[in-house]
């Protein structure tokens, strides 16, 4: 059976004060289609996914978000962190739980708070790399197709095609580039954008994890019998904060050698910054990108504005400015500037 | 005796959103001293003024402000109109009452809503207008002497020296002038701004009243036998309505002829735009003028920042531009361009 993994514990710490730690980006509607990113993301795989083979796994302050959100979710697959480990440990809980009683499971693992625009063709490519990763031992990453030479994503050097040339090997992983060597990688081609999205199967993660982390792999081991009992929270709370704090990436699929990569394109974005989001987002005739609220542009373009519903704004003469209330609290800065919102942040 | 009588029934449009029809600019701290604007109008005349003879006329509706702000004021001291009807009902108001009682008594007469920065000097200024206007019938206007050619207000022009050639005969009154015409003005010299503030015996005001609207002088006469009684607000607003919509410049200073002026400085200021706000308001070291709030400014100059009590606001990257929350509402526009706030708040 397929099921989705999405990992939901990031803080969006660099959409302050829209995104706070108490409710961080993917809680929030950021793109004002009346659904949050994490609706949207459960949403996606509707008719894929079935609704029982839906796992959240998100901090155990967010309980309350996600059940909220996703009213359907039965508490057993909402997987609850103590602390914050990144990904390896995230992946892993939800590995062991579900390969308890499916460890033939396609997993598909994605992040809580992405965008894609075109939908049917994300479809596709899902319902594609599950077909490929049930009769194939591998780890099936799903690469995108760079428009520009983009230094904010790693990306996935492809190696050779397989499957009629769609599906490739992973020649290598290669962290975020500086301008000069993502221009490289788009001038000779074969590159593509992680975009951290993932599929498996249940076992072939299991053996992975298990060869790359063997503390970690021993101590979901040890868990296995108190998943889905009135236990299991409090033995991971216990556990949960030995895991090793280590992504995914860095863990296992860097090193394994079953990595593959499908090359394909269906407008992703992370919406991993303000200016991602702007492009993402509808916006109005002069530019500008209007989140919720009720704001009024005169004389202003390229603006992007997150107002709390029904707030209202009148914004004039402004170009390229990032407007964002929430909790009472107003940022007014330049787009250009947004690598400095953490430290505005820490003004008050 | 001293009385004061302020006016404080205006509606203060032009600084929406700060200032709205339910707490006009007066009632506001628009300058961040801890007082609204009609408590540092009272408490300039300290001394001056004792707290029984202050006299505030108002919307009916600002009765709460009023007494909330100046809570020493006996409820027959706060005169409510029940609509707006400019200046000269105002003033015949209040002058009836006060005549009833004290037909002898040195009226000060001022807006609610202006600044003067040396306060002293407007003191000293006050005191000298009223032992003038003791021993002279004339009504004594104070001027203010210009520093630039300003449009936003009339002007006064001098005329024959009186009193080792302090206080002056006006020649003529001067509605709002281009700004060839106020620099025209300012060369010649003996133009003084018209501050609105003016010093007249009750008797002399009642006859100058009584001769200019005599129909309204014999409305207050009617009214005279119900003043400080239970029956006093029922009747004025039966009767206040039929008063004439006019100013008391109009009504009589532009045709008497027993007008002085006062020349004098003492940093006065209408208040009446954000540009006037943003110079008599305190800066920073960038010249941003920021009123209440807990505000935060980066990189940003010459703005002028009002936010509600606590609200937290961080504004980088812009130029004299205001910015100001009340409300509910927020308002971002450039400095240069408030004079269309009237249409921006329209928008709703």
């Amino acid at each position: 059976m397929e099921h989705l993994i999405i990992m939901a514990g990031g803080v969006g710490s660099r959409f302050w004060p829209m995104s706070t730690p108490e409710r961080p980006k993917q809680f929030i509607d950021v793109l004002g289609t009346g659904n949050t990113l994490l609706q949207d993301t459960v949403y996606r795989f509707g008719h894929i996914v079935r609704d029982e083979n839906i796992w959240v796994v998100t901090s155990r302050h967010y309980y309350d978000l996600v059940k909220k959100q996703l009213p359907f979710l039965d508490n057993n697959h909402i997987l609850l962190e103590p602390c914050r480990r990144n990904t390896a440990p995230c992946i892993a809980y939800a590995t062991w739980k579900i390969k308890k009683y499916d460890p033939e499971a396609s997993l598909i693992i994605a992040p809580a708070d992405h965008n894609m625009t075109d939908v049917e063709e994300f479809r596709r490519v899902i319902q594609e790399g599950v077909k490929f990763v049930k009769t194939n031992k591998g780890i099936l990453t799903l690469g995108i197709t760079p428009s520009h030479p983009e230094t904010g994503y790693g990306y996935i050097q492809s190696g050779k095609a397989l499957e009629e040339e769609k599906i490739c090997k992973v020649k290598a992983f290669k962290e975020k580039p500086d301008y000069a060597t993502a221009s490289v990688y788009l001038r000779e081609g074969g590159y593509y954008w992680n975009s951290g999205i993932f599929l498996v199967k249940a076992c072939t993660m299991e053996q992975a994890l298990r060869q790359n982390l063997p503390e970690m792999a021993k101590l979901f081991d040890n868990l296995d019998s108190v998943f889905y009992t009135a236990a299991e929270q409090e033995a991971i709370d216990r556990s949960f904060p030995s895991c090793p704090n280590i992504s995914i990436d860095y863990a296992v699929m860097e090193h394994a050698d079953n990595m593959y990569v499908y090359p394909a394109s269906f407008g992703w974005s992370d919406l991993g910054t303000w200016g991602a989001l702007y492009e993402q987002a509808e916006k109005d005739a002069a530019g500008n990108a209007l989140v919720a609220g009720n704001v009024k542009m005169l004389e202003s373009t390229g603006c992007i504005v997150h107002a709390p519903a029904g707030k209202k704004m009148i914004v004039q003469g402004l170009q390229d400015y990032i407007i964002a209330e929430e909790n009472g609290v107003l940022l007014i800065c330049r787009k250009a500037d947004e690598q400095r919102i953490k430290e505005f942040s820490e003004l008050f």
